[in-house]
């Protein structure tokens, strides 16, 4: 057995095997992750993290995989960036970077040792997926990889939670998947960044790119959608950020170009704006008070036995307690074990 | 002034006054609001609370008048239900219950005793708002409203939040609104229970209906919209709820009476199944949750100074200090600042 140490170096160097023993280690809440990931967390927020979503069909894998792609050949840049890929499924059980599928699916981007592709899946609540997510992404981030792409399906809740990890966010459609499909993924389109209709050699594709525009605007309301007056103060132009509307077609690696300059342009945006501290505040702020919260509801919980707080839950059913009073004597009750574990 | 147990007595007498005066009390987070629905708890959770929602434009405000008029008609019942309405807009900045528009919207209503109306507004966080309007539909059970209409505007988070609080949600839609208006709608479409297409001789009716009835189908899967096989098991029908979709002009009040049906028959539905003790129970413990942490994390701000806390986001930011590590110390500070506090 290697030390935590030996992880961490391993996995600070880029060693792809000691990356993948981590992220399993997380998963699997190992008790050593958090005292790893604490000391990976320096190295961490470097990477450009990117969010792809959209509905189950909208041929959002297939586009990444030629985005990736794309990013590794080496046109735009002498020495192309590292590029991760973390597909979360809130639907499957399934998780683990050895999974069939997820080799079939990258093809010939097995051999590069500049991706990283793991696939990730719902262990127990939900909720603690985009924590999961985040912990990873953080190791990937401190293994030294540029770009890290989260890609998911759907857009629940769980969805949005985990988009909210990326810097920028893109949002997949397909045209011909009908207005319903695209009502689904209103929530998602207040945080879309960057608006992708693939398959746009179908029938169709002009009204979905419409349907988007208007469905933007309905959203984002003053957002006057691609209408940018070219004689509008420049300083404005820096702060704002209209999300385009960009059309490929990802089985023939067509639109790859246009789509990572709208992504590159997203991410000079966000550093030009000073949006990128203002999210990263946010993000980190955010973090901190789930973490504490869920701290606190733990420490309280330890302190007054399981029987006790769903006696108050029937109680407040019957009226007996007030929610007020009920968290006032579970508060008290919570401060004295504690207290009295002090003084032994 | 009048003593903390005259308002509370004549609030649960039906003293209209009174009952303005404790809203005003939980708007305005009265020292002695909290104490005041404490001593009122016992003696709510009788009410039926219908939550009524849809987009600006779908006449849901006509609609809530119209229905208040049709069940305090008399037409059905010798002693009609007492009904109170109460207006939430998330979006004004205005509240109170002597607002000109309320008086004016419900017309002759105004004089009926029976009847009890009155507006909210957004102060200060919108968390807080689905909070005072649990508060506010809290009071006004206790004073002896059988039927507690909430009326929300838009489909927000905030407004799924407030509708969550009803044991009965109404999502009023009208024709040609276009898809894209019902798309922001599609998260409240998961949690109704009732479907009403308003401005139902406008063109565009049945088109309304066919397309809530599909994104039904999409939000809800497997609930087969209205095919209902009258072969199937009758205590399987017991425990199912098919939302319908009706049809009402509320211009003309046609349509008031099978709407008054079907929020009695999902009134029945739940009681039948079991459906509304469940509903009752995780409203609750939501409720104790939530203000556990609310209560957790105000304990922690008052032992950790602001300028502390701020440092820790600070070098969080920095790289300084992980999450987890950033919780772990502001824990430890807060233990010894209550304890040092025990020992005074």
């Amino acid at each position: 057995m290697e030390s935590k140490l030996d992880l961490i170096e391993a996995v600070r160097s880029g060693d792809r095997l000691a990356l993948a023993r981590l992220i399993t280690k997380i998963e699997n809440h190992a008790a050593d992750a958090l005292q790893i990931l604490d000391a990976l967390f320096p190295f961490t927020g470097n990477a450009h993290l990117v969010g792809v979503t959209g509905s189950p069909g909208s041929g959002k894998s297939t586009l990444v995989n030629h985005l990736v792609r794309a990013l590794r050949s080496g046109d735009r840049t002498e020495t192309p960036p590292k590029v991760a890929v973390i597909a979360v499924d809130p639907t499957s059980p399934f998780s683990g970077g050895a999974l069939l599928g997820d080799r079939v699916r990258m093809g010939d981007l097995a051999g590069d040792t500049g991706v990283y592709i793991r696939s990730m899946a719902s262990r127990g609540a939900l909720g603690g997926l985009a924590h999961a997510t985040s912990a990873v992404t953080r190791a990937v981030d401190a293994a030294g990889f540029d770009i890290i792409i989260i890609e998911t399906v759907g857009a629940g809740q769980t969805e949005v939670e985990i988009a909210r990890l990326a810097h920028t966010i893109i949002v997949v459609e397909a045209p011909g998947m009908g207005d319903d499909i695209q009502a689904i993924k209103a929530g998602i389109l207040e945080i879309a960044d960057i608006l992708v209709v693939n398959k746009s050699d179908r029938p169709g594709a002009d009204n979905a790119v419409r349907a988007l525009s208007t469905m933007l605007e309905l959203a984002r309301p003053g957002w006057g959608g691609d209408e940018v007056d070219s004689e509008s103060d420049v300083s404005l132009q820096n702060h704002t950020w209209t999300p385009p509307i960009l059309q490929t077609i990802a089985t023939q690696a067509s639109g790859m170009e246009p789509l990572i300059d709208a992504i590159q342009d997203h991410w000079d945006y966000l550093a030009r704006s000073g949006e990128k501290w203002k999210r990263e505040r946010e993000r980190l702020e955010n973090e901190l008070n789930n973490l504490l919260q869920t701290a606190l509801v733990a420490g309280l919980h330890a302190n007054v036995p399981g029987d006790v707080y769903q006696d108050y839950i029937q109680r407040l059913i019957e009226r007996e307690v007030s929610p007020h009073q009920a968290v006032q004597e579970l508060l008290a009750m919570s401060n004295r074990t504690a207290a009295n574990s002090n003084l032994d």
